[in-house]
């Protein structure tokens, strides 16, 4: 498969913000950020990362396959934990740096802890706030979906300090 | 302001995903990733970076504040269109490297192009794609909200090439 399939050079602003050419922009490490939802629910369920491989093989397959920067490889959501993201629209923004993804999800979780999204916490502002320095944060997701000591074993966790 | 109001450090990886501490991962620039979606449709309007100044204001003041790549400075959104985005809901994912947020526009618009959403144009997958290499992206919004030229002037198109 060319590198360059599906990807149209850089040229103008206006191509790049009022036109159909499809320039994604990869940054310095090849990478372009994702934001991923929920198609029914409209839910934010990830922000992840994909290289130009991964973005031509989401668009390929229609489900998504991400770049995974701790392990340095190709990532096909859910081909270890069966929770596969099955693509129901692609967008990409005004200067085309950032894609968002409308998926379904098979098991209906995406965060490797277990719960549905992985934005599971709130963080309290404004009037909350005020006077204080602290910050306690308040769970929005009570149960989890899966174990995922179950599905993933002793495999190493992503999160990274 | 302390640098450090708010954010607890990162001790564990049970601490950043299992408990209620605030303990954001900002990268080697100094940055984090921000989703920002419409409180009542759900849509993604736009994905931006804010610094620690950035989510402390933000935090305090209950209105989204940004730190602009582009021009090195914190962008108080709205502060210039009038397009203030008034937050709702903040939330952390798992490993506390990405904030969500949930607003609402005064105004409805939020990309510098004039369009609601950032994410204005959709990209054709899977079986749209069969056998072919060249993609054409389907615009999803038809009208612009307002002007950029009315409501920016000759001021620098932030997109970059």
């Amino acid at each position: 498969m060319s590198k360059e399939k599906y990807f149209e050079e850089r040229k103008t602003v206006q191509q790049v913000e009022e036109s159909i050419s499809f320039a994604p922009k990869f940054d310095k490490n090849g990478l372009i950020p994702v934001v991923t939802t929920d198609y029914k629910s409209g839910e934010t369920l990830m922000h992840a990362y994909m290289n130009k491989e991964a973005l031509q093989k989401t668009i390929q397959l229609g489900e998504a396959v991400y770049y995974s920067r701790s392990r340095k490889t190709l990532w096909h959501k859910g081909k270890v934990s069966g929770l596969i993201q099955t693509i129901k629209e692609i967008r990409i923004d005004d200067d085309q740096d950032c894609v968002w993804l409308r998926v379904n999800i098979k098991g209906g979780a995406s965060s490797h802890v277990g719960y549905r999204s992985c934005f599971y916490r709130s963080v309290p502002f404004g009037k909350l706030m005020k006077g204080k320095t602290k910050i306690a944060l308040r769970f929005t997701e009570t149960e989890k979906v899966f174990d995922p000591k179950e599905i993933y074993g002793d495999s190493h966790n992503p999160t990274k300090l």
